[in-house]
C-alpha cells in the first residue's frame, strides 16, 4: 500500500491504554488518518511519499493544551507580580477595552498558533471574544482547536449588549460547526460570578441543543468561593450542579476552591476538569486537588490559560510544573508520576474537551496529531525512562517535527 | 583603545546595584575583564577583534548556579517518583557505589558542564566525591566553579576511610587553590546528619583556614528536622550555630525547615542560603521560607542540585519555579517578583558562594561572564518588561551567546 507519511526508527510512546511504548517504532499515515504503527520494518511492502528519519527522537501525539486564550498573547507579560484585582482592573481589562478588536484577536490568534505549534501542541481548547477571528487563525494556520465563544454578563469586545451574549454565541457556533475537521465550536460562559444564573441554564441549554462542549472558569480564586457562600450556595460546584449545568460536555476549568463533596458532584455529573498549575501559582490562586480528581476518575487535561497569567504557552513546563507543585505541596514525592502528567497532556486532555475519539494517543484510525522530541541533547542525556525525561528534563524546544491532521506544520523545529 | 570584545546594540540588563539597563546597550572586554558598558555609539575611537551584534538580544551576567553535585548528570533520571529513602537508598547509593569513579566524574561533570553553558550558565557551585576529578573538567571546559570535596563520615567513593575525609578536602583545596581564576576550591561537610559535630568543626576550622567556603546541606527534609530534635537539639541551624560552623564563608544548601529563630540566627551569622525549589519540589522536601530570608537580608542565590532529583541544570525554568512556587503558598502574587528571581540567579548567587567582586553582574572592573538571550522568538513577543520576560517566558535554549571570562564558549547557540 502506498502511505502519505512513514515516521521511522523512533522511540515511539503511543499514549494507548496499554500505555505501549516501541523501541524503533514507525507510524504510517494515509489522508491524515493513522493507518498503522508497529516496529520499523515489521510492514513489508510499505512505500510512502515521504520519509521523516526519527532516529534519536521519541515518537509522541501532540499535546492537547485544554485552556487557552489565544488572543490574550497581546498582553503577554504586560503587569506581573501583582495583586489580582490590580491586574484585571488596572492592566488587562483597559488594555482589553483599547486593543480587542477583529484584528488584534486574528493577529495574535495567530501568533499564539505558531508558539504552541513550535511547542509540541497540536490541538488547543480556547476561549475569548471575536472568537470568529480565532477560528479563521485556527482554520489558517492548521492546527486543531475547539474554539468557545465567550459569554458575560457586561458588554464585551464584539458583544456590546450583554443581552445577546447567548445569541451571539449560537450564532458563532453555527457558523463554525461542520465547517472543518480541524475547528470545535463551543460555548465558554466565563465564570459562575460575571454570569448570572439565567445566562448560565440559556448558555448550557444551546450548548446541549448544539451538541457542543460547555466552558467555565469555576473555584478559580478564594474571593470568588467566598462571594459565592456570601450569597448563601453551599459551593459553586454544588451550585452550578443545581442549575443543572454539569455533564459530560462541560469543562471546569481550574477547580482550585473545590472540597470532597465537590469532587463526587463533579465525578457523578461526568464533566471534566482543566487544571492550570501555572496560571494557578502565578496570580496565586491556589492548589487545585487534582491528585484526588485523578484518583476519583475524573477526566482532567492540563492548560496553560492565557498567557497574560503564565507567560508561555509550553504544555513541557506545564507537565513538570504539575508535577512537582502537587508532589511538595502533599510531601509525597509519588503523587502525579511522570505518566500522569504524560496523560493529562495527551489523551486525558483529549477526552475532557470531547476528541479523545480523533485524538491524543497514536493508534489506529485516530487523525495524525503527532510531534517528534529530539533525545540527543546534554538535557536529555542519559535517558532511563523515556517518560521520565519527557516530564522532567525535556524542553518545548526539543520538539523537532509537528504533524496535524497528518500534515507538517513543523519541520526541523521550523514552522513550513 | 583597542578591546578584545565589544558586544553592542542589545538591551543591556547590568544587575548592577541601581538595576541599570541600557536599551542599545554595550560591554567593552578586554583581558577578560568588563572595561566599560554603556549606550552604543557612546565610547568613541574604539576597536575590538571581535564585535558581537546583539540586536535584538539581551545582554545580561551570566547566571550563578549555586548548587550542582555535576558527576550526578550520569543519575539523570535514573529513578523517579518514589520515596526519598527507596530513591536513596535503593537507586542512587547503590549506582554511586556501582558507577563513580575518577573517569565517570570527570566524564560527566564535562557533560554537565555543556549543558550548563548552553543554558547560560557561567558559573557553578558544585559539591562531590573525586572533585578533583570535577575540577578536571572545570578546567577544561572554561566554565567558573567553585568545587567542594565533599566530607562525610562513611565510606565515600575516593574516601573509603571516612577518618581521612577532613584531610582528603585539605589536600584537595591546597591542590587547587590558586591554579586558576576560574577555579576555586571549597570543603562540602555533607550534612549535620552524615557528619557528626567533631567533623563539622574540623571541616568549619579547616575552610577557615585556608580561607575557603565551607558548604553543607540545611534542613532538608521533615526527617532530618525530627531527627536532630530527637537527639535534643532545638533546631538544626542552632545546633550548626552552636558549633560555631556558621559564618560569612558558610554556604547553607536548601534551608527548607526552618523557622523565624533560625532566620534570625542565620541572618546574624552573616551566613548565606541557597534555593533549590525544583529539588525541593520533585523530591517533596517541601517550601524553604526563602522570601522572609530575604526580607532578613540574607543573600539567597538559587541552585539546581544534582539532576538526578530535578531533573535539569536550567537556572530559567528555575527562577520560574521559584517565583510561581512562593506566590502559590502563601497566595500572595506579589512575592518573589521577576527582579528579585533574576538577582537570586545572578548577583546575589555570586555573593551567596563569595564571587561577588568578580562576576554575577556587568560592571566595570568585573569578569566579563557575560549571556545573550535572544527576543525574536515568538514566546518573548511582546516585551513589555524584560526582567518579567526573562523569568516568566525565557527558555534557557533562548541564550545564544556565552561568554565565561571573557572567553566565547556559547556562539549561535553552539558549544564552541
Amino acid at each position: 500500500m502506498n502511505y502519505d507519511i512513514l515516521i521511522e526508527n523512533g522511540l515511539l510512546i503511543t499514549m494507548d491504554p496499554d500505555f505501549t511504548i516501541i523501541e524503533k517504532g514507525c507510524v504510517l499515515i494515509k489522508d491524515g488518518r493513522i493507518e498503522a504503527c508497529g516496529k520499523t520494518g515489521q510492514f513489508s511492502g510499505v512505500t510512502a511519499k515521504h520519509h521523516i528519519n526519527a532516529a534519536q527522537k521519541i515518537i509522541m501525539p501532540g499535546l492537547i493544551n485544554c485552556h487557552t486564550h489565544m488572543p490574550m498573547a497581546m498582553f503577554r507579560g504586560l503587569a506581573d507580580d501583582l495583586p489580582l484585582d490590580v491586574w484585571l482592573n488596572d492592566h488587562i481589562f483597559p488594555a482589553e477595552a483599547r486593543q480587542v478588536n477583529p484584528d488584534s484577536v486574528e493577529t495574535w490568534s495567530c501568533h499564539a498558533i505558531t508558539e504552541m505549534l513550535l511547542a509540541g501542541t497540536t490541538t488547543c481548547c480556547d476561549g475569548y471574544f471575536h472568537e470568529e477571528y480565532v477560528a479563521k487563525a485556527v482554520l489558517a494556520s492548521g492546527i486543531r482547536a475547539v474554539a468557545g465563544q465567550g459569554v458575560i454578563d457586561f458588554p464585551a469586545p464584539g458583544v456590546p449588549d450583554p443581552g445577546k451574549n447567548i445569541h451571539t454565541a449560537v450564532e458563532f457556533v453555527k457558523q463554525f460547526k461542520n465547517v472543518s475537521n480541524l475547528l470545535t465550536p463551543s460555548i465558554f460562559c466565563h465564570s459562575p460570578y460575571t454570569c448570572c444564573a439565567q445566562t448560565l441554564k440559556a448558555g448550557k441549554k444551546a450548548a446541549r441543543e448544539l451538541d457542543v462542549l460547555f466552558q467555565i472558569h469555576v473555584a478559580e480564586t478564594r474571593n470568588e468561593m467566598n462571594l459565592v457562600q456570601e450569597r448563601g450556595e453551599k459551593s459553586i460546584v454544588q451550585y452550578l450542579d443545581d442549575l443543572g449545568v454539569l455533564d459530560e460536555k462541560t469543562l471546569i476549568v481550574h477547580a482550585v476552591w473545590i472540597d470532597e463533596k465537590d469532587i463526587e458532584i463533579i465525578q457523578n455529573s461526568g464533566a471534566c476538569v482543566v487544571h492550570c498549575p501555572e496560571s494557578n501559582m502565578k496570580l496565586a490562586s491556589g492548589i487545585a486537588p487534582i491528585p484526588k480528581l485523578i484518583d476519583a476518575g475524573v477526566p482532567v487535561g492540563l492548560g496553560t490559560d492565557g498567557v497574560a497569567s503564565n507567560n508561555d504557552h509550553d504544555l513541557f513546563s506545564e507537565m513538570d510544573m504539575a508535577a512537582k507543585l502537587h508532589k511538595v505541596a502533599l510531601l509525597d514525592p509519588c503523587v502525579m508520576d511522570a505518566k500522569t502528567c504524560l496523560k493529562m497532556a495527551t489523551i486525558q486532555g483529549a477526552r475532557a474537551i470531547g476528541l479523545d475519539q480523533i485524538t491524543g494517543s497514536i493508534e489506529k484510525g485516530k487523525r495524525a496529531d503527532i510531534i517528534l522530541v529530539d533525545m540527543d541533547k546534554p538535557h536529555m542525556t542519559p535517558m532511563y525512562d523515556p517518560c521520565s525525561s519527557l516530564v522532567y528534563s525535556a524542553k518545548s524546544t526539543d520538539v523537532s517535527w509537528v504533524l496535524v491532521d497528518g500534515k507538517i506544520r513543523v519541520a526541523n523545529s521550523k514552522i513550513i
